[in-house]
């Protein structure tokens, strides 16, 4: 990795499979609001969580591929399929730092449990891939972790069934199983799951304490970032100016328009559609 | 459209976003065992119901184009999504004959209602387009029509929540506005619905009618094919010979064969993968 050449006005690049990535999004805008950034939402291929690595792994390409040419200086995975699946293998195959959700989550889950039993949940790739189990253990191989693909979560929460009486009952059949094991930690593997924290608190009790990857990973990238010659010279400026934010998307942006104005709190208009499929 | 000089012996294309077209394949292979086909499955892109017009415009010229490559002489589009949103506006601009299934579930329908009360169920984009309730206006104006897109139904059907309590209550909550229109005929306006036959009836009762668009796009498409030059020659012989079958898909054939054995009720291992972003 060569930084010391890297332009450090350059934006932050973060990526998803769609509009989960915004929760990410949010929460490193309030740790660097000088910073600018580019997201890029698959949502033309959204979901990833149930297709192939091969498949998933293509596409994860395309989608940096598509963020360096927006000349980005630091690259944040926001997706957890995307993070597990893909990333591990071809990572090393660029010179810009790209930074996935897994390590965070897995390093606040291993920090934050007591009785060494860590629950997982996300989708089905996420949890094929065993990559949270796989980074706790080579942190602690003495660590029992349970690992659980909720596939239905991604779509009850994008239709906005958060705290229905039907969730509840799919939410109890999911999780049933990590009650019985006696979790003390449960990582949220998928950024929309946190969406569903009340339900999930709900079944699991307050005992047991939720991770958060996509809140894991924006501190984290605020680290990396503030720890190295990356971080944009107007952080030294007090009040510092506010960065620019830019959208792209694989589809069309008016339906992304008014889910992203709801999760960023904001009106958001500057959206661009790329076809993704061409890089 | 030119079928004199169609080669008979050429098979039949069925294409759909993912593996619910699969019933259609199997409702027209008893009706036409002897015929040949290719069937192509994007389910590295499904689910298409949730994208825009203009994406699922793209994919569908896409899979059209897949099966123009392999030669087929006649195409059943056998996804509501596909067939409501793109199929309208571009099958003029083929020499082929296109099926789509909206116009055959249309015309059962409105053969089928005594009090002129139709509803119709499908995806976010099927629904959108208004195709099922203009095709009926055609045909009679006077006829009271009613949309409803359930998005979670798709879902629910992949995960095999059939049966479960958490389906019923999501069915109830689409599906009570129907009940209170008065609707004596239901249109189910995607192929993944007629899986949950069962909570759909026992919520609206016996006395209104289901109507499955897939069956009745494959009835169509045999009295088209019948009826015209296109039929295999080995249909005149008794008894004829059986047809080859064979599958095509956009992500890697694994997932794609179990749960592809198990709708046709027969091992399925000839499947191979395309990358239907080069079409």
């Amino acid at each position: 990795m060569n930084t010391t050449t890297t332009d450090r006005t350059a934006p932050i690049g973060i990526f998803d499979s769609g509009v989960g990535g915004l929760t990410v999004l949010k929460e490193i805008l309030e740790l660097l609001p000088f910073e600018n950034f580019v997201y890029f939402g698959d949502v033309g291929r959204t979901p990833y969580g149930g297709r192939s690595k091969e498949i998933i792994t293509q596409f994860t390409k395309q989608d940096i591929a598509f963020l360096n040419e927006q000349k980005v200086k630091f690259i944040i995975c926001a997706c957890n399929t995307a993070s597990s699946t893909a990333l591990p293998d071809i990572c090393k195959d660029y010179d810009i730092e790209i930074i996935g959700v897994i390590e965070p989550g897995a390093k606040a889950a291993v920090k934050q449990t007591q009785n060494g039993k860590i629950g997982v949940i996300g989708t089905n790739a996420t949890i094929n891939s065993n990559a949270y189990a796989s980074y706790m253990h080579a942190i602690d191989p003495k660590l029992k972790v349970f690992s659980l693909a909720c596939p239905l979560f991604v779509p009850l929460v994008e239709e906005g069934y958060i705290d229905k009486e039907a969730t509840y009952l799919i939410a109890r059949d999911y999780l049933q199983t990590m009650k019985d094991v006696g979790i003390d930690t449960l990582v949220l593997g998928c950024t929309h799951y946190p969406l569903l924290r009340n339900v999930i608190t709900d079944i699991m009790g307050d005992s047991v304490r939720l991770i958060d990857s996509g809140e894991e990973s924006a501190n984290e990238s605020f680290r990396r970032i503030t720890t190295t010659e990356l971080i944009h010279p107007n952080g030294s400026q007090v009040p510092s100016p506010e960065g620019d934010l830019k959208y792209f998307v694989s589809d069309v942006p008016e339906k992304f328009s008014s889910v992203a104005s709801r999760f960023m709190g904001r009106e958001i208009n500057n959206i661009a559609r790329v076809d993704i499929s061409k890089y």
